[in-house]
């Protein structure tokens, strides 16, 4: 395929632009019999939504769903599920000084020489607007996973650039802005975010995701693995430069003797594989780290050149989120369960 | 595709089991006119060959390729390339005990819950024999990366379990069976080894791959990135359970005024983004860092279950890795060397 | 991928019920650089648009497309085109009797058995309106074609149920509702079809279409030959029930000495080929037949059953083409305009 | 894909030429649990073997199949199953009179032209010898279908050249060299084909094949309709030039109230959809009709061009059928069987 499709049997075709008349995706290979509508969606795209708090980008998108095809009767016919989400704040001026030159850390630059041109206006289609289609696909994949294998996909934020934030609580997650599993260091996280808005700079973050439930044998080894298909996902979001899974990267000191998690007829003792041995679910939990990078977007003068080579200074004053990662978890919660889905209806297709 | 097979243009259709008789490959959508012999694939895979070091398992197997088809008097014709690599050193008996019981931290469990069965003999399918044939495949891509665009894939180790190897110089990396950057570390190493050979334990690695002079423009976004569809070979490999790229992990807590890599006249000024930006190569080196877990089979003895779910002792006595890092370099150079050659492909069918 | 989505880099995924809010597609994989707007579109939907002669179905649709992305100052930018048709003139009450019966023939049944349910308002997603959105896509396909290659593509029907139709001129093709290249025996057909109006019946036919100008080189054998891949868009469009290419099922009685297109230093002396050999196009034109079934949906009672199994006497009475053959030649001629770019686009890609 | 590989869940990616080393596939997703050994193949293999009548090419191919993997005790493991026949009767000083020639009818020059080179032994890989792979592929899609669902899978020629084969009797096919289901019109074939060989000429040939206890269900409209993948498959095939689905082209002539088969509780009446409504199946037998070109190595004299583009005179004098009609039956039966295992599978991802 040509590059904007997920999927082997649960496909998601991603589109839009920024700053165009919409975003949005189709959704080939949903299950029929699904009871569903543009509320179950809406509450998803809700979670990733710009404008909600002070720490993000101000940009005011309704982000309205609809639901254009493969739904009757609010139920999931088989057919493909086509999702439409009109932008409606799009203020391309803000960007007319931006066009012709390149932002450091932005894809700009590659864009324009990949393709000898390209749509500047908001970062076009290298906006992370548009993983708000992935949120909405994502959504029809939680709410199947969840009813047909009672799993449950969920994320949060475990650092802030400098700031490690402790797993407390699940239950702390929805009631603050950064997806932190941890109340009390919600203040800290708002100082470090104030201040960093005054320096006009960004910052990293890094997000962790579990799908909890998971049933063993999903996955398709060799290359197809479970793991690798996440991190194709994870990898194909915007910012993400690291995937782990499981121990991850501090597997590098472990021993086998303490890596490989022991059996014992109760299940297993300890999740090292992160849920995953041999690229196949294990049935433990499928634990994911990601790394996400600061945006290129920021007030802060850079050097760069322009599109006929020459210096200049670049500084970009539109709206943008400061962190990124603040609203990353709902969209990497959604691309799991995409991952997830496609795997199960796999793996039923081959063994039944 | 059902699992097994990578790319969209270069495509590679692996099969085989450890002590079945015989691995390899498909390699479909190469371009005619290469030249190519047996001894081109021989070359890397004798890198990755076992049996060449006593810190490596002690199989002893040729790993002679044979070319069955698309090419014609030394030249690629454009149609399938199969290559077939016999098994020989096959002692199944070896395998026999474990038959019956799941070793932890292996994909014992994961295939049996599956496919109901499993092929035991040497970790069957999920035996890292297994990346012998995405070797000889990455033997092609190599070459012809080298040959049309003077592209450079290489790799070292960076890290052997606690031990730290800081970058000398890229000519110690052949000098070693490790492949470390770094001659005068080497005794360490294989101090390191011999210890961990006596206990019977294995050890996790981290590897780096670089590939140099790859053009601006090739990757796939939305999702089939450059940076996605490497995270997903890698993962697709064995033992892998995390992967970077550029700054990687280490972006979480860079400020954007630090990780946005600054452009001039005369290119970038740093490589934070690893080659990569907005899913599209930038021109600069591509640099992948990967996490190797230790491996599973080892003489310490652990807790696990039978095939009944009764408790059992398990000790693995056959002849192992006791550190697959080590062999590592060669594969995930091979790895990083396909998805190049598939998105060249990609690029030039879209962009002319 | 999961059904609904045609090529390998040119790449075109169809959504929508005849009923619902909407039908569409997204096309990527689209060259940057090619001049397009909404009226380039425009014009091959008008061709294919309901109500437009008393021969056809009397549904008012203006099927007005808008592209949603993928475009930018009318130039295509590389990244997904999606293309929107609202459907307006939708009368669901004209369907609600046969909501819970099968007409003969037609997908009701099947669709039911295969999913579960069905989206009944006009045939749902097996109407014949979803090649609306084929004809779009068609539309960029066609454009860049001829732009590239000086490629035409056209189509003309040639056998009207009993009724022959010899090839006069291709000038009298658009100058009648039947696309018969032939305009003497256009009062015949319109004689023949008004009586079978009274019946309350309907009827095939026979359709070819040409492809001139397309360069030597372009298919991928062993399977995705450029004959099977038109075979399969073909087939993959409602009502057809044979293919055929160059000569044909001609072919069944022809010696080799016969069917083989002798070559002189002036090109290839005849066409039984139709363009193709061994899969790969030769650089004379590519010619197709296809037969067209009868639709459907007639006011003749027939024999069926219901949801129940029960026997009851069907007959419908919507508004129906009663030959959709009429309106076919538009969507054939997209088809293999589908078809011939994205060979084209595989064919630079690996051959460069 | 690169063009090479069939089917989404099913997979069969084909290699080899002629007068290589070796021809073979590899097949990726058969589910796993399956008995199987060389012989279940076998048996197929020998039903298309060259050299078993005076009527087709008398080069002796033993054509035994080896197993590579994907096999453990003889039961499918789900793993991929390679599958290798060795070429034995190459004897490629036959053909080095035509390395720079193209034959009339015959891929050569379209290989050449497309790829910049070919392998012109024995045709390479244009040659018919590499249905063979696709035939021991299909043995294990018949074999499953057989096994799952009951399905049998079987063909016969209908006509050859001028020769109507009127339907008199299943019993007949296996006991004649053309899957004649006609004992009595054997002898008429056989005279036709014995003047043909001392005219050096070659014929064409129609070929019916029916896959009966097909369950209602199959096939994923739009685009991968039950109908347009079984077409897609057939013009795969070297040498057919039209494919169709029950009544085929004679729907052309039918009126709605003729070709829709009317439904009771009993069943069908009649089956012009041929076992297809809307892309899916509907539960009556699929039958597919072939139309199968004259092979175009013949001693009759022909004009053609060099490689250079200079008139020639071209005879071909190698072993040849002189119809290759005749052994195309146990090919086309395999075609039909890996479409239907491929749909059976998505189906069961998808619906369950």
């Amino acid at each position: 395929m040509s590059g904007n499709t997920l999927g082997t049997l649960f496909c998601v075709t991603n589109f839009g632009e920024s700053h165009g008349p919409a975003i949005g995706c189709v959704v080939d290979g949903c299950p029929p019999g699904l009871a569903l509508d543009a509320a179950d969606i809406q509450a998803e795209l809700d979670r990733r939504r710009p404008g909600t708090s002070r720490h993000v980008t101000q940009r005011q998108e309704a982000d309205q769903v609809e639901i254009l095809s493969g739904v009757y009767q609010g139920v999931t016919t088989g057919t493909p599920i086509a999702l439409l989400i009109r932008n409606t704040d799009a203020r391309s001026k803000d960007y007319s000084n931006i066009a012709d030159t390149f932002r450091p850390g932005h894809a700009d630059f590659t864009y324009t020489r990949k393709y000898g041109l390209r749509d500047p206006r908001g970062g076009g289609r290298s906006s992370a607007r548009l993983t708000a289609p992935t949120v909405a696909a994502g959504a029809i994949a939680k709410k199947w996973l969840a009813e047909q294998h009672g799993i449950r996909v969920r994320g949060y934020m475990s650092q802030l650039g400098p700031i490690p934030i402790p797993f407390v609580s699940w239950d702390d997650v929805p009631a603050n802005a950064f997806y932190a599993p941890n109340a009390a260091i919600v203040p800290e996280l708002e100082a470090y975010m104030d201040q960093l808005r005054r320096d006009g700079d960004s910052i990293g973050a890094r997000i962790e995701v579990v799908a909890e439930n998971v049933p063993v044998g999903w996955g398709e080894p060799v290359y197809d693995r479970l793991d690798a298909d996440i991190a194709h996902v994870m990898l194909g979001l915007n910012a993400v430069k690291g995937v782990s899974i499981g121990a991850g990267f501090d597997c590098v000191t472990q021993r086998g003797s303490e890596h490989g998690d022991e059996i014992t007829p109760d299940g297993f003792v300890g999740n090292n594989a992160g849920g995953v041995l041999g690229g196949i679910s294990t049935g433990q939990p499928v634990t994911v780290s990601l790394a996400i990078k600061p945006t290129s977007s920021i007030r802060v003068e850079r050097r760069s050149i322009n599109a006929e080579g020459e210096p200049v200074t670049v500084q970009t004053l539109g709206r943008h989120d400061p962190c990124v990662g603040i609203r990353a978890t709902p969209i990497v919660e959604s691309m799991l369960a995409l991952v997830l889905i496609d795997h199960a209806l796999r793996h039923r297709g081959q063994c039944g």
